[in-house]
């Protein structure tokens, strides 16, 4: 048996990335970018004022000296000094002016009235250096510079900078092809009625649910029971896609039933069983490009079983980074029961700091396992009983 | 100017609970449930096996004693004892029959081979009282306990739970009905080429993706620059819903624009400025039921106000609790400045603990503020400056 870190090396050194295709920006949220993207011009893209206020020159600027204007420049408008022209009113947006260099803010200037048809006014202010209150052209990016790399995860913050340097299309990940099929002859659909010792399923429901966080939809959810030739069946047509997940079947009591339909149709085993709890039972393999899970039948076993593995793949397939490691303290105190490493599901705890507090369940089977928690913790094979404050490895649900 | 703290109550307080609808199960991932969830029927729903092993009766039991058995119990099935049975070989997940109340595991058997066409078997074992390696009937739930509140925002833990239940449809709370609006005659659309002085639309971008979290989509989209004319028009479709946001055209050198055609269109304002960098001009009021944010028209300051007003309004619209707060220490050192309470990107930085590190950027108007963060850390305006280790309130993006 192996362990969760050889297990993970297996499954992300085991992914191809995925090719990359053209998406619109409004439904590219949460995808992965697939080209670098470069200033299309500088940015700011001109001299823009910070403040509402006057803009002039700062050559010559004295508190006593009086200014005359005229003119006053918005935001999305431009114009060309005229000569003599000593100040003009401006707006936080508007592009400064060629020949001036300042702006003053509206609250340092004092109102002297109308003169010659010209109003007045006089400053008192500390800021009266060159390019003060002034974003100046180019200053946080120059045009074609490389703003955002290959591998990019496409966020609100890095969606809203797409659509200022206007690229309205990207390249991004393709979704994997996943299908996905539920085994065990105790689990019963949406249509029937459970028999007082069969059990709905749930791990389909979960599953998808699952997939959703990348925004993949399955292309076909299946109930394949426990019948070899019915099973074999779903899993043949299974394999017309990037990524097969099946739940159940992987452990002893049920012979090996999914490990040895798998192998009969080609699929090559890359692992069989991890030293974790749950989940111990969990098959990975791969038939050329596709990727097969097998996931114990147990639903929190599917779980974390699919936030750590299959996630880890999916990261690697469409080209993202790995995930980076959280660590938060621990709250409360949890005895080492076995040696195994342990995932159970913690969430936060404020207390000055943000802890990690255990959300206790009742055993593997319990269906309420995983709800209000916000995340899975870590208790690795090798650490001691948890006590107050130690260390715990962190991945939240989002 | 009121603080982010009074704001943020004002904000919450003016939401009223949205009404509730059917939802399939299928398409309540991330939506907030409506009614209370009780189990249908006790879980486990029969004394389950937890091992692979042999079931028989703790009765009697003797690490001497031979036992014969001649059936097998998988999952999904189920049978009666017959006189004289003494064992029979169990899988994990079938009903242990009623007679017997202990599980041996496989491990524990040694094989005796066959006697009178009976297989022969004895065990080595620790565990032998009465229901060892059985998860009893009811255990985890008994037949209509309440198991989740109206509330509960649906994740996909919760959703396998209520999938196990049979609960194919649940009540949710309906969505906003939602209509953005960006202004500001510097904006232009992605349609137009900009000017050297112009920029392009990326508020109503940023803001379909923040809805997006919430599953809403909005009803429209529009760009209304500064002509009052075409924004009362504007504002007066976008008050047919239940939530208007408005970026830009609240801060003074904008002449209060959105605030007065808003307050034409009678929209009372509850707020006016809010003791925060960025997204200081933000003005919230409401129609009747409608709620109106006014955000400042900086993006960087839209996702800000966004993150923190309108997610705590779409919180209490939906029915699900507010926010639980997240603290975290500090990497590295940052001045007040000024003060207001800032906002400022952060992410995560693991050094044995997670601690949250400043993601710098060149100032409010910088297109890149955001993008490679994890979220936004807050210093409070009474705070003094942040130096390697203090908490740090913390809101995650996602």
């Amino acid at each position: 048996m192996i362990s969760v870190q050889e297990a993970l090396k297996l499954v992300e050194s085991s992914a191809s990335v995925s090719s990359s295709e053209n998406t619109d920006l409004e439904n590219s949220l949460g995808k992965v970018l697939r080209e670098k993207i470069h200033a299309d011009r500088d940015y700011p893209p001109f001299h823009r004022a910070t403040m509402d206020g006057f803009a002039l020159k700062s050559e010559g600027f004295s508190e006593d000296r009086v200014y005359s204007y005229t003119r006053e420049l918005h935001a999305g408008e431009s114009f060309q000094l005229e000569s003599g022209e000593e100040a003009i009113r401006i707006m936080t947006g508007a592009p400064v002016p060629e020949g001036f260099d300042l702006v003053i803010k509206i609250e340092d200037s004092e109102d002297l009235g109308i003169s010659n048809g010209k109003k007045q006014v006089r400053f008192r202010t500390e800021k009266s250096g060159s390019f003060s209150n002034i974003a100046i052209q180019g200053e946080d990016l120059k045009r074609n510079q490389e703003i955002l790399k290959e591998g990019t995860l496409i966020s609100a913050s890095v969606l809203s900078l797409l659509s200022s340097l206007g690229k309205y299309s990207v390249q991004t990940s393709k979704l994997p092809r996943v299908r996905v099929i539920s085994t065990g002859n105790e689990i019963v659909g949406p249509g029937e009625t459970p028999k007082p010792w069969q059990i709905r399923d749930s791990n389909s429901y979960s599953i998808r649910s699952l997939l959703q966080k990348y925004g993949i939809v399955p292309i076909s959810v299946t109930r394949a029971g426990d019948d070899p030739t019915i099973l074999e069946k779903a899993v043949q047509e299974g394999l017309d896609s990037d990524l097969l997940i099946l739940s159940g079947g992987v452990s002893m009591g049920n012979l090996d039933l999914v490990p040895k339909i798998l192998e009969t149709s080609g699929v090559k085993e890359i692992f069989h069983k991890v030293r974790i709890k749950p989940g111990k039972p969990i098959w990975f393999g791969k038939k050329k490009e596709q990727a097969v899970f097998g996931l114990p039948g147990n639903p929190f076993s599917v779980q974390v079983c699919f936030r750590i593995f299959v996630e880890a793949y999916l990261r690697k397939f469409l080209g993202h980074s790995s995930e980076k490691p959280i660590c938060l303290p621990f709250a409360g105190e949890r005895k080492k029961k076995n040696k195994l490493t342990e995932f159970f599901p913690v969430s936060y705890e404020t207390k000055g700091q943000t802890f990690l507090s255990e959300k206790k369940f009742n055993g593997s089977g319990d269906i309420r396992a995983g709800i209000f928690s916000d995340g899975l913790g870590v208790q690795f094979s090798e650490t001691e009983n948890l006590k107050e404050g130690d260390l715990l490895e962190f991945y939240p649900w989002t």
